[in-house]
């Protein structure tokens, strides 16, 4: 037996959405079953659906960004209740029994996480995310989002917060922490937020002065147009970390020289041309460069409670289920601000 | 007034040496003069001898793994003793005043460090390294080199000691980590020592065959020669640092795809190529790679510490001066084991 639900689904890769019926398996045990109100636009959506990364299962119902309530638990379930809001991110299971399990970063699980869309449970069923009106997920998967916080813009902290709040918060930044942010689209606007409510001294480094005015009132101390002429220059030494934030490969070596001795880039985005990086830009301030990706569900609700707490939301767009073809166009061309919500009720027949 | 002392000398960039006459300054108020027993044959003296690296100082006298007996000390040299046994390591000046120096990470002087050799000191005079019979150096850029050591065994730590040492101490090597040595040359044999000395699982990665018998007697628990087919496919997820001690490029992602969640690799050879990464490879396991340059003068002489009490010295070739330019063809070929040693008394006239 099996729940009929509407979903946005994408039948081959690059095609527009069609909206279809899709099949929510029975609650197992340790399930609960969520009725979805926001569901997030992350630009990976785009390159899944898309299929830029290869390996897509089609038809694709995309979204990692979901929040909603519980509407049914199973038999085994005590940590959610039927009402409670909670929120999913990149992945619905893993074995909990590995290492990294057990470190609370399931994301490196051992036998594979199992991501929340295009990806395949451990019974071999196919998994579809949150363009949709429910999702059935195990209990460890599901957060809890506190209370009071704006939900539309704090769907996005499911995947932008997380994937920012976990490089920031492993190396340390506080107080008077030097962070640039490079590209301030949907995960870099987040980026700013967090590490300026932790204390840095945050730079943008956007190509343009465009999204100056919001920088600043996102947080930021300074904000730099990469595209003028000396702009990083002038800049030279004087980061701990550069977050960078962009999908597109970036001229690594110009940046890396903005770090300061022991400083280190986190790469965020996921390019698929190969970073290139001269040796000595590594050697000379014993820099690093080093790739993050999302956090596990500790840390994850522990950046949902820091981001309530700091009263941190994704400044979002909030659009129906029949916009999301042309919003993917619009993040592809970097035209939201900051980032897209699909208004899960708008689906409904 | 200056002390003339032979040394070898290239005249121009990739010409044989020449022994010439070179003057030694005379003692300011903090400098020691040091009659060189020993000097190191360093990879990087061969890239700088030949100008691979572009901005050499012609003629140019190499060498910056040093160890002597002080012969003079200036008048306010309160640090070292006439008849004391010292090394001088990569560099022999810094300002001392600015952060980077006051943390003991004097080779990453706001200033400018001045390199031992091929650079210029703050008042503009050209630095000459240690294949000389003697060197004169600030009091502070001269650490003590333990009783009882092999000389020429330990001369080589100067640079290749400091800079295997300096991340794997960094990094927490400690009891049971897991460290995988690309290369066993003159970095690599000493990596392995050392690491094996703090007590981890050393894994040589190493071409071929050849060098097996040596790596397990330096310490490693494992040898695995890369270019039988599949050998790194077993290794994958097994490190938790790997140290590059190869100059030239090296695929990269593959290397990376042996660590382990959050593993790094660091980066001590200097390719003029630029390093080609892919995002994917450091994103899946939260992966760096990293530069690291020898170390400051503190932990240099912890370095040595560690390995008298440890009873590591470099396997050594001690070598006379008119052998130098050979070796530096067998230095690029491989073929010395596991570094070259010029003992300076040969240079006498």
């Amino acid at each position: 037996m099996t729940t009929t639900v509407s979903a946005l689904s994408v039948p081959d890769a690059g095609k527009p959405f069609e909206t279809v019926d899709l099949e929510r398996r029975d609650l197992k045990p340790n399930d609960v079953r969520i009725k979805i109100k926001y569901a997030g636009i992350c630009h990976s959506d785009i390159h899944q659906a898309r299929d830029e990364w290869g390996a897509g299962i089609f038809p694709m119902t995309p979204g990692h960004e979901i929040i909603g309530s519980v509407e049914e638990v199973g038999s085994d379930v005590t940590t959610h209740a039927v009402g409670d809001t909670v929120g999913v991110g990149c992945f619905v299971d893993s074995c909990l029994e590995c290492d990294a399990c057990k470190d609370g970063e399931e994301q490196f699980c051992d036998q594979g996480v199992v991501q929340t869309y295009s990806a395949k449970t451990y019974d071999g069923e196919v998994t579809y995310g949150g363009y949709s009106e429910q999702v059935v997920v195990r209990d460890h998967f599901a957060v809890k989002v506190p209370d009071g916080v704006d939900l539309a813009g704090t769907t996005p902290l499911l995947c932008a917060g997380i994937t920012t709040y976990a490089p920031l918060v492993r190396h340390g930044v506080t107080e008077g922490s030097r962070v640039g942010v490079i590209g301030m689209g949907g995960l870099g606007h987040v980026a700013v937020k967090i590490a300026a409510a932790l204390g840095a001294k945050v730079t943008v480094l956007s190509r343009t002065d465009a999204k100056k005015e919001d920088g600043l009132a996102f947080g930021a101390s300074e904000y730099v147009a990469t595209e003028e002429k000396g702009a990083l220059k002038k800049l030279r030494g004087s980061f701990d970390i550069i977050l960078n934030t962009v999908g597109a490969s970036v001229p690594l070596d110009e940046y890396l020289g903005l770090l300061d001795r022991g400083g280190r880039m986190i790469n965020l985005g996921a390019p698929s041309d190969a970073l290139e990086v001269g040796a000595f830009s590594l050697l000379t301030m014993r820099r690093a460069v080093e790739g993050s990706m999302v956090g596990g569900l500790p840390q994850t609700q522990e950046m949902l409670d820091f981001c309530a707490e700091h009263d941190i939301t994704a400044t979002v767009e909030v659009i129906s289920a029949d916009q999301v073809d042309e919003y993917y166009d619009k993040v592809v061309d970097g035209d939201v601000r900051y980032r897209a919500v699909i208004d899960v009720a708008t689906l409904a027949p």
